[in-house]
């Protein structure tokens, strides 16, 4: 039977097919995940409701993912203001920073600041490939995402959730969870810890690498980039 | 006062500036500039209207932006076929295509069969870059698609046109009036000469660059990458 997760280790090999067989660049792909992201937070929070976003992003690829969904939402007309404590030195993640400087989107170093100041709050900070401890300066965001009230739309996995396993059993994260869940491909096997709104995002998966790693995927409805689904994998 | 249009020049300058100063990828543009495109062909002929979709591609950027609307739109249900006689070297074009192949999408050489067997055709032969003569094996091409009764979408200009002066007095192109066209990042002064439904494409200027180039653009709604606007440049 199909599988409706990918494991950690799948998803990694996954990405690495994307981009080899795939033929597919980073950039693309990165543009596309982001897109995705930008789209479902419109869904669940539409400007209607607070245009202030806070996007809090990692070192790695989850990070550039929220770069690219804060440039999407500047133009659909949100307010975004982007955390980025550990800014990589790889070159896309610099220019994913600067097309934001050249919309004059805030950076801030003060979290706790921002996020007094905000509506909603994107956590692009760990993806799939996180395991292990929660490094500085993360564990006080990961808890004041635990503590706010405001609704938290993460990208690919609640940061700080083992990606198999789900929340863990103590420390920053343990009771953290987002109001939203951005599914990138295809969900990880932590969506069985997952009880908020639900979406998979990344519309590039060719039907050759849906078999090859066995994944029954929900379908996106008309130019969509995103794909709501219900608690069990099924579209809603 | 602000201008509608972007001349040819100027339409290079403004490329340029967004991979300079903008800091993107043309990569990520194409990505951007092609899913407009596709967005713009569902709107006008959605899927109901017939599946199949010929798209006739070029060997500069507008090919590669009319080879990303064709993995979108085989994503939203289309069933492209592509024409793409001058297949360039350059690496971007390669992977783009090799994305299509691995959708298992047809390519084909011959155009005047595959016109016998599409519901809809996108002209992604030429772009803002175009002058003088149309070379072989395209004025046969553009010469079809101004005799077709089939809808044709042009990618940013009607093929064979002039930037500034629109189409030729005499020769191929000289009755070409596509049904759509997708202007990327502004309409050009040829729109003056165009009269079927248009579309500005490109969600990714930035303020400064609209006001260095002292452009007047159309506001996107919600979270599309397309507008339509009339014959005055207004947003419809």
């Amino acid at each position: 039977m199909a599988s409706k997760t990918l494991s950690a280790k799948n998803a990694a090999a996954l990405d690495k097919d994307l981009m080899s067989i795939g033929a597919f660049s980073i950039d693309q792909l990165m543009e596309l995940a982001g897109l995705s992201v930008s789209q479902a937070v419109y869904r669940v929070h539409p400007p209607s409701r607070g245009r202030r976003v806070l996007v809090a992003c990692g070192p790695g690829n989850n990070g550039g993912d929220g770069l690219v969904a804060a440039r999407h939402l500047w133009h659909y007309g949100y307010k975004p203001t982007i955390y980025y404590p550990k800014q990589s030195k790889n070159e896309l993640y610099q220019r994913l920073a600067t097309q934001l400087r050249n919309l004059d989107v805030p950076f801030t170093d003060d979290f706790p600041s921002a996020l007094k100041e905000t509506d909603h709050i994107i956590d692009a900070i760990f993806g799939f490939s996180f395991s292990g401890e929660v490094r500085e300066p993360f564990p006080a965001v990961i808890r004041a995402l635990e503590e706010t009230k405001l609704p938290v739309t993460s990208v690919d996995a609640p940061s700080s959730w083992n990606i198999e396993e789900g929340p863990p059993s103590s420390g920053p994260g343990a009771k953290f969870m987002p109001s939203t869940l951005v599914s990138l491909t295809a969900p990880k096997p932590l969506v069985k810890w997952f009880n908020g709104r639900h979406f998979v995002g990344g519309r590039f998966v060719s039907p050759d690498i849906k078999k090859k790693y066995n994944l029954d995927l929900p379908e996106y409805e008309g130019i969509d980039q995103i794909v709501e689904v219900g608690s069990n994998g099924e579209k809603l």
